[in-house]
């Protein structure tokens, strides 16, 4: 049985579900930063998924970047399978900005998170409805 | 008429073409690292490619992954397109191990690449032989 890892569990707020991945929110509001973790047991690699859920990933991934890239109106998608920490198959998805604290580095590792307060994760789930409804 | 950049051809080697990509090996011998770098013009992010370029990007990028994983026996494969720096679209496809110099962090911005000499290129080219011949 699928179950989310304990890290992304403390570190995530759950936004949804597509066909395949259960869709994350990152408790850190410097990035519009989201995570697909494909809802299957002992996946650690994309290679390992079936060839029938790698296809879903790819679309709902797609799917995800096209939509963020727009809402957020990002200067540049990062999207991003390493799992050095968690071996959970799971996919960044973050809105990159020319002015945002990391930028041009990647975003990991880089200071502390800061989380949402309760106004800025209502104004965000509210903002993917319309991506999970669709 | 699609033209690699130019940081990309100063980085790394080119190994090899598949359908879609051209295969760099990024010039770094810390890490089997390779680069997948769709031969289309004005690409920024996946979902821009067609449908049809988005599963072929998908096949070669499972295909190097898996095959890299084996042959250089990682402990984990970090699959990224960040593309803050360079805006062409380009897959990082790197073998991590819990003995690398930068793990458990992603690879990007720690220190200086170190350039394989003669004889390292010569084996790494030739590892990755089979798969373009597969």
């Amino acid at each position: 049985m699928f179950t989310l890892h304990p890290q992304l569990q403390k570190d995530c707020i759950e936004l949804g579900r597509f066909d395949l991945c259960r869709l994350l929110l990152m408790n850190d509001s410097r990035y519009p930063w989201c995570i697909l973790v494909p809802e299957r047991e002992d996946i650690r690699e994309i290679y390992e998924l079936s060839p029938a859920d790698q296809l879903l990933l790819l679309d709902e991934s797609v799917r995800l970047g096209r939509y963020m890239t727009a809402e957020f109106r990002a200067h540049k998608l990062n999207v991003a399978a390493l799992g050095n920490m968690v071996p959970q198959l799971h996919v960044h998805h973050i809105a990159r900005y020319s002015h945002d604290p990391a930028w041009p580095r990647p975003v990991w590792g880089l200071d502390e998170a800061r989380p949402y307060d309760e106004e800025g994760l209502r104004a965000m789930q509210a903002r993917f409805g319309l991506l999970l409804e669709g």
